[in-house]
């Protein structure tokens, strides 16, 4: 069977890869129900809907769920990349692991201060070390295509 | 010719990829258009250009069509990761072009809702819509990757 | 060797678009910085760590830097995906690199413009050359694989 190709190294990267692509969905789905319960709507249309367009207004708390869903987009999106061409470039099974691992616990630990709050510098810790494990499969891959550029 | 590979699927799913792109990009375009024709800018330099500090401004159209295009970001994207790799799972052909198409349909009416401001819920329907061939995308993709986590 | 496949256009892309990563990385590091050395946190818990939450507030250059940083979210990511799909139709290798190489010094300038707040049309010019390589891919895989939608 070959479906997904004959890369292990692959299908456990695209493992930590769909479990954060839904981990995100989720965030935006927390997004949208914020919204209805503290009846803060972006549009006039969705507040008109949902009881008239004096909650058509910001609400810090969605505000907040909101800056955590475009916190994923911007970072777990080229892990995205980064952990696709990195998968190819023939790295220890276990280190890759590790890379996917580090990045899934750092950006669920993200998610988990941002929404709830937790006290600085929680929040920018687990940032940073989601960041870790991207950078350094950047250098990796770097390493193999610099001769192309 | 083995332009693309030999896999009809993920050559079926480039096409509706790349739409979505240049789709995503014509949101992207009307924000522009919309910047210079309601003469608000989100930087001095730009009002600066066209009138005046006093076009430093927001618009409320404006605004709509920017959250639009993020929504777009926040959504499209993540599609083209995952079509691309449900398309190397052997689906069926006419069962993945159908998650392609709906995806597709959904986001074109996602834009004309939230452009045209159509009435609630069309825009958050769609949205909803759309996600239904994602997640479907994940799970399938999931069920095959799961034992190499 | 097969590192990353036996497509040097492929790799050619890979280094470049590795590089517009580590840049959008970048900044997003300049954000954070930026919200530090003005104290201007959008969340709370931040300004209570560095100094009280009277530093809970807007900065015109933290916003200035996350619209830049945000505009790369928009773009660079897209360009990732269209120069993978692009760099496996056989374009020309001189020709491939001339699309990947505008397009990687069109966003550096379109972040030091937007960064540096350089006079208008610089930003926007620079947004503009930038698109013309991701619109060109988009054609040219557009014309291999419409057969198969």
């Amino acid at each position: 069977m070959e479906v997904l190709g004959t890369n292990d190294v692959f299908r456990c990267f695209l493992f930590y890869a769909v479990i954060l692509v839904l981990k995100m969905f989720a965030v935006a789905v927390i997004v949208g129900q914020m919204r209805l319960r503290r009846k803060a709507f972006a549009n006039p249309e969705d507040a008109v809907r949902h009881g008239g367009l004096r909650f058509h207004r910001e609400d810090p708390y969605v505000e907040r769920c909101r800056r955590a869903h475009l916190n994923d987009v911007e970072n777990i999106l080229p892990f995205l990349f980064l952990g696709a061409v990195y998968s190819m470039t023939r790295p220890s099974p276990g280190v890759a692991r590790l890379h996917f691992l580090v990045f899934l616990l750092a950006r669920v630990l993200h998610s988990a201060a941002y929404l709830l709050a937790w006290r600085a510098p929680t929040r920018s810790g687990a940032y940073i070390l989601a960041q870790v494990p991207c950078v350094s499969m950047a250098v990796q891959i770097l390493m193999v295509v610099w001769p192309y550029a």
